[in-house]
């Protein structure tokens, strides 16, 4: 492509709404426009990264034997009544009346309707397995739509739906899936990590997430670096300590502490580690308060607490007050001896002894306090985040944590939506069994986003080379000066252009630190440069994006040695 | 691919409702599924032909130096009301509110979204020309959607948007666009003709539209095989006639005639021809009623009176007691001698002599009446339809009548949008312009629709090679029994597949009559069938689609007489 014929729109600062480096980075390169909340057009340059991640998307289902269909982004409403879900999907929903006062929605997603289509194409167990993907434009109204194309209310996603005559073939697809969508994020030149998303009845193998890793991702996840175990940090389990506790050495004392409350100041007042001192937080249970003890540098994970049975679906503090009159003391000073409440600890407390707590006295804390001899033995439960350095429960190592962007799912259905819409098919028996189902998606246009967060320095994107939407430029200087460049340009040009290589030759009448600043911003990631004064001793220029060197190359030899490069790359 | 590892749904019967041949071949072939009213899934068979085309399509627009963007299905109603389309749109619009209440809309065009972006994104002349195409689904809510995907609400749409520093750059593009819409469908393979689609200011040529043709057409158009003349009957001009009115010959004569109404029986009762009677029909003009004088034998062109300053702008014929009123005589009887009110008479008439017509006196007609003897001469005017044989009007030859389904359309804007919208660019000389703009849309779901109208017979679809789902399909006759069978079935595949062939095995366990009516249905272009009887003579069997005889070749020969035929085809 000549950048003459293409177009590209640069900038060198991006609107000040945008927060997020991939945000701000497709802006400046101009591979999104605003259109409205939400909505985003993609720009030429924007689009052909898009179709990449599309294509290898695409490839790697079809690999997979998945089958490619096209649904109607609009969509009745009857169908998601038949589902149950017209009323409970919620405001994330955009419903919509035709000029006829009739119900449809723009698809959120395609359960409905491609079960509707499965229970009436497939009759009979010898239809099955299939499953079923689309590349389509999906509509989810976000309330607070942010961060470009990463959280847009339009964007475009693969979804896939499998059907199966048991749940072992659901479990065949399911593993054929996740391991489809590890070669796709490889093949897209991502790190990422597939972590489980629920801890279902099986193995916790009902649901992954496929997160790209960022420092920006909105998920914390947990992994083990020397096994396939990783999790959102969120459901990663902390196992109870493998020591035993030891037996206490000191009494209990109770401390004047005026004006110490977070563990911190408890820690510096009384010369003490985090690690030694128990936290009591008073949680509104399904019966009454209910205190729940961590360590001192342990963090409540509330997922795990609102799936305690003493506790409601979601986990609501005690207001003060309510805290005054279990504990007879503020917050800052409260802790778990002499409460008459259930008490619930985290299970790191299982090996702690002679630790420093809360005296239920406003300005007093315990030092040396022991469970069994100072207050009874809590109840001990799961409900912390795990921290690096917590042993991995595949026993496989120490987990480590990292954040990251969710771009895929996959999804044991079950029976849920065949059952709804009586999906069912007759089996080799002749007897009628509703379908199981799977459903796998990747958020492609988030791909793209994702990838910027990933790959990227202070000069601008740095693409992985599948992703790219040109392998190389070749920045001329003096193109319009020059005939020998312009010869040397337009020849390598060709060469490269016939060899199959993605090539954009800026040939725009532009100072050399122009054609340099573009060519870094969008994320080439090789350049050549072409000038007379290298020309002159037949040389020119080689710079990897990645690399700030260049190299001299002879002229006769550039085109072989890009052609090496590419390969490897 | 494998038949067992596609998904292809097939059936004897289309549902009653299916008018169209496309329509039933498509729901027979399992190429869609209806969802809701002008609502179709494309299952996998049909979209791998929808993909075909949208590729060519893509093709041939980046060739012609057009570059691809992707723009929101989902438009906020701020841009429709600058252009003033918010309102005028009419109930065709899908509107749309989010769960703010904010308006939008399911885009059935993206005007007003290009023109968005052109005023943001140029700025100076050095930017222009652009052409922005994309490929995407657009919504328009029918009234009475039918004719499966030829006529449905949601669809699959190519737009494309020109913009440009002159209105000469305009047209230079409009030719470009035009080439290449003929290069697309002509690599389409298929029958079709541009049609001038108004008579603009610019000798008709401010707009074009591209037909298949097909006798299920919606649309007449007339062409001349000489020359590239072509336009939809409703605006193709009838030239005056070439020769001189002969002089009278007969007296008028006033003659009874009971019972006789229609042309067909004034000629019959008066042994006469009807391009030698007139035809009298009074309408409502602006001021009160007019007389259209017609050939017996030619039919009034709505849409050329409707042009004429004397009449509205929708020709409303006069109820019987007008016509009775200012004719004296009852419909049927009616004629131009003796009206005292505006006659028009078509040009056709103008070399009229000695004709019949109505003698404005129930159950008479005159015969032998002439134009400035026995009436006043009219005002000659094109009122009517072309017929096959008139003159060409560019004067390359005559006409011919045949009836198209519009696929495509050019249109040059000029500066519509982009002065609602206020986008200008500076000019060479620092002046604001405003851009002249042009639009190109091809209805790439249509497409498929319009190709199976022009290429079908009783036995199914008749695929163009471009189109086709897949290029050839092997049909083993005892896949599942014979090894031999089974061997040079997936012998043959492979190499077909290595080769780059879009082949399709039928590894179904199902019987020969049932592999070969799913083949001819889904219109492959060529077949091979493989079976016992003929491997023992080293043979097998080839048919192409179009054809009824399979002709024997040798197995050792059978691929590279495969790829010779494919080459070729």
């Amino acid at each position: 492509m000549r950048l003459s014929q293409f177009f590209l729109s640069t900038s060198k600062e991006a609107p000040a709404e945008a927060e997020l480096v991939s945000h701000k980075l497709m802006l400046r390169a101009g591979m999104i426009r605003r259109l409205g909340s939400g909505l985003y057009s993609w720009m030429p340059l924007g689009l052909r990264v898009l179709r990449k991640v599309e294509a290898i998307v695409r490839e790697e289902m079809n690999k997979s034997g998945a089958v490619e269909l096209f649904m109607p982004a609009v969509q009745p409403a009857e169908l998601w009544q038949e589902s149950g879900r017209w009323a409970v999907f919620g405001p994330q929903m955009l419903k919509i009346k035709d000029r006829h006062e009739r119900d449809f929605c723009f698809g959120p997603t395609h359960e409905e309707v491609i079960t509707d289509i499965a229970r009436k194409e497939i009759r009979s167990y010898r239809q099955l397995p299939v499953n079923f993907y689309q590349i389509q434009t999906k509509f989810r109204d976000e309330i607070r739509p942010r961060f470009g194309v990463m959280r847009a209310r339009e964007f475009l996603m693969k979804d896939a739906y499998s059907f199966h005559s048991n749940f072992e073939d659901l479990q065949r697809e399911y593993r054929n899936m996740y391991e489809t969508y590890t070669r796709i994020f490889t093949r897209l030149g991502l790190t990422f990590r597939a972590v489980a998303a629920d801890t279902g009845a099986i193995g916790g193998s009902g649901s992954h997430e496929f997160h790209v890793l960022a420092d920006s991702g909105e998920d914390a996840l947990a992994y083990c670096p020397n096994s396939d175990y990783a999790a959102n940090v969120e459901l990663a389990e902390a196992l109870p300590p493998s020591s035993q506790r030891p037996a206490p050495t000191t009494a209990m004392e109770k401390t004047h502490t005026p004006g110490v409350h977070s563990i911190e100041e408890v820690c510096a007042f009384l010369k003490t580690a985090p690690s030694r001192t128990v936290k009591t937080l008073i949680v509104e249970g399904s019966e009454g308060p209910v205190a729940l003890l961590l360590r001192g540098d342990h963090q409540l994970n509330e997922v795990k607490a609102a799936k305690l049975e003493m506790l409601p679906d979601e986990v609501r503090f005690a207001p003060d007050a309510m805290v005054r009159e279990v504990t007879g003391a503020m917050p800052g000073s409260v802790g778990p001896v002499g409460l008459n409440i259930p008490v619930l600890a985290d299970r790191a407390l299982m090996n702690l002894a002679d630790f420093a707590c809360g005296a239920n006295d406003t300005g007093f804390h315990y030092t040396g306090v022991n469970f069994g001899r100072d207050l009874p033995e809590p109840i001990f439960v799961d409900i912390r985040n795990v921290v690096t350095g917590d042993p991995s429960p595949d026993g496989q190592g120490d987990l480590e944590l990292c954040r990251g962007i969710e771009v895929g799912h996959v999804f044991q259905l079950r029976t849920k939506y065949a059952e709804a819409l009586s999906a069912s098919f007759l089996d080799e028996n002749g007897k009628s069994q509703t379908m199981e189902m799977g459903c796998y998606g990747i958020g492609v246009s988030r791909v793209v986003a994702s990838a910027i967060e990933q790959n990227h320095d202070d000069r601008g994107i740095v693409w992985p080379m599948s992703m790219a939407p040109f392998s190389l430029v070749i920045t001329p200087i003096g193109y319009h000066k020059s005939e020998l460049v312009k010869q040397a340009a337009d020849g390598l040009y060709r060469e490269l252009s016939d060899a199959g290589v993605d090539v954009l030759l800026d040939d725009r009448d532009e100072r050399p630190g122009v054609m340099f600043a573009d060519a870094e911003l969008i994320g080439i990631p090789h350049r050549v440069t072409i000038g007379d004064r290298g020309l002159k001793e037949g040389m020119v220029e080689y710079l990897p994006r990645r690399e700030s060197q260049a190299q001299n190359v002879p002229l006769s030899e550039i085109s072989t040695f890009l052609l090496d490069s590419l390969k490897t790359a």
